[in-house]
């Protein structure tokens, strides 16, 4: 970092809070990197969160997040509500990638001041999405957007994780997915707040939408108070997404007036606070055991020397 | 569990090297349900261990892993060798979960008792596959299986994970499967040791191998010393399944030959003494702050009050 750094932080929290989206890229970056002016950074941005309503898109790859998401846009956008959007790819090991979709929004909202999307691979040295998202929604939440989209790529663990980083998580899905969707129904019941069926002008989407239904119906409901509606789209033509927006709402103020969004966002505090703790132990680990000194550690579990839990209270005991 | 504790598991871990399905399933269950006799059970188990050749089956849903699990058994079996294998399904918080394909592998592979199969989640408290499943994978192991199959449901960030478990990482694509591939191919190119073309019977088979070899010589090899090949099959009759195994064999010599079979092998050991470490600090935070007391720190972190940086400090802080 520059010897500017010292006033780099105030400074960059500051333009980005009046909305200079060079400065929310710029802090965005201090997460994708673990940059070691993060931790001020978060400091300085701590007092201004807690304001955006966070909505997680999960989906198998071609239902249609990227439309789905870029429709959404719109719809917030005409009501005036500022946008945030992170789309995450838990399967990049590589930072800053863009995503084919992403450039497609782009040019929808280019030039509109309202919107910030961002690309997110969420593999850095620290791990997944429970490290590096929550600190990138911070960044979107203080710099004042009223909505912040966290769209992930790929079905499987991302689905459980984004519903836990989410206030509202959207569940999208499709007609004439194949085998893969009958798989990935499975994990999905659990996690959705709000479902979607895009594509719905296709063949099967009534038979989506029943099979969907009773899925929902025979598992158990994740909460008492809310059973999660199913919404009809073709997101291509703009088709339903108001009511997915005004379904949403009716979800954000369900979870106010429940305490259910107290409760989901400490869950997700908790969850961050642990994720940095561990990060700032293995950091500590390496640098007291030295990269070689684990190393020699794991070389004796593989060889049958040692079982992995008499190698980690070696670990544990390690620290200073 | 009961008064017989202190006898358990050293008679378990006899009857599993003995061979016998009933220890070895007991054994696993330690694993899952993260009993408290695991800690003793991996002491017992690890002499034996780093014998077993793990080869990681990965791919989306509907490119035919179950039914290409299958056959590669039967190989294996032709040639006398022994098999364990694990099916992990990464979005499923639920434990002993049966797969569909899961039984009717059983049912061909029933009463031969040279091959063990398990179903497993992988999402329990401790966290995902990077927990549970070395731990099993080192239970079959010891139990003397000369090849053990990870098989994970599911895309994304499973493809990524079961190629830090495995010694041999296969990766299964199938011709006409729309999109969904494409978006998977990004994160597929650079896990793979074997690349399997499933279903290579159907249009595009030819087309997707091209695709796939160009893509490969594009990315940087993952070892310099190998180089990936691409086999096609139609596992549903069985045709190219004795070459994969032929080519997870040469892989698996040259892994032996250059060394990179300890470098692999020590690398998973050390990330499952750190998962093993960080799930005691986490289990050692719930007992210390009390749930209670790192939801209260939790939730100054969700209302502004600290950002999580200073909340970890806190909790780390707070360890005896």
């Amino acid at each position: 970092m520059s010897r500017r750094a010292d006033q780099q932080v105030p400074d960059l929290v500051e333009r980005a809070r009046a909305g200079q989206a060079r400065a929310v890229a710029r802090l965005i970056s201090l997460v994708e990197t673990e940059s070691p002016l993060l931790r001020e950074a978060m400091a300085a941005l701590a007092p201004h969160t807690g304001h955006a309503h966070v909505v997680g898109l999960t989906g198998a790859p071609g239902v249609g997040k990227s439309t789905t998401t870029n429709a959404l846009i719109g719809s917030l956008r005409a009501a005036g509500r500022r946008v945030g959007v992170l789309a995450v790819d838990p399967s990049s090991p590589f930072s800053g990638g863009a995503l084919l979709g992403d450039r497609i929004r782009m040019q929808d909202h280019a030039g509109d001041d309202g919107v910030y999307i961002r690309s997110m691979a969420s593999r850095g040295h620290l791990g997944g999405l429970s490290w590096s998202t929550p600190q990138a929604i911070r960044v979107l939440d203080a710099a004042g957007c009223d909505v912040v989209l966290v769209e992930t790529v790929g079905v499987g663990q991302s689905e459980v994780e984004v519903a836990g980083l989410a206030d509202t998580t959207l569940v999208l899905l499709a007609p004439g997915m194949g085998d893969g969707i009958q798989a990935a129904k499975a994990g999905i019941l659990e996690v959705g707040d709000v479902y979607v069926i895009n594509k719905s002008d296709r063949e099967g989407a009534d038979r989506l939408r029943r099979e969907l239904r009773d899925g929902l119906a025979l598992g158990e409901a994740r909460e008492a108070g809310w059973r999660p509606p199913i919404v009809k789209t073709t997101a291509q033509a703009g088709t339903g997404i108001d009511e997915v927006v005004a379904e949403v709402d009716r979800h954000a103020a369900y979870l106010r007036e429940s305490g259910q969004l107290h409760v989901r966002r400490t869950a997700r505090a908790r969850a961050e606070v642990e994720a940095i703790a561990v990060a700032a132990l293995r950091r500590h680990w390496d640098d007291v055991a030295g990269r070689d000194g684990l190393d020699e550690l794991a070389a004796t579990v593989a060889s049958g020397e040692q079982d992995p839990y008499a190698a980690a209270d070696r670990l544990l005991e390690d620290r200073a």
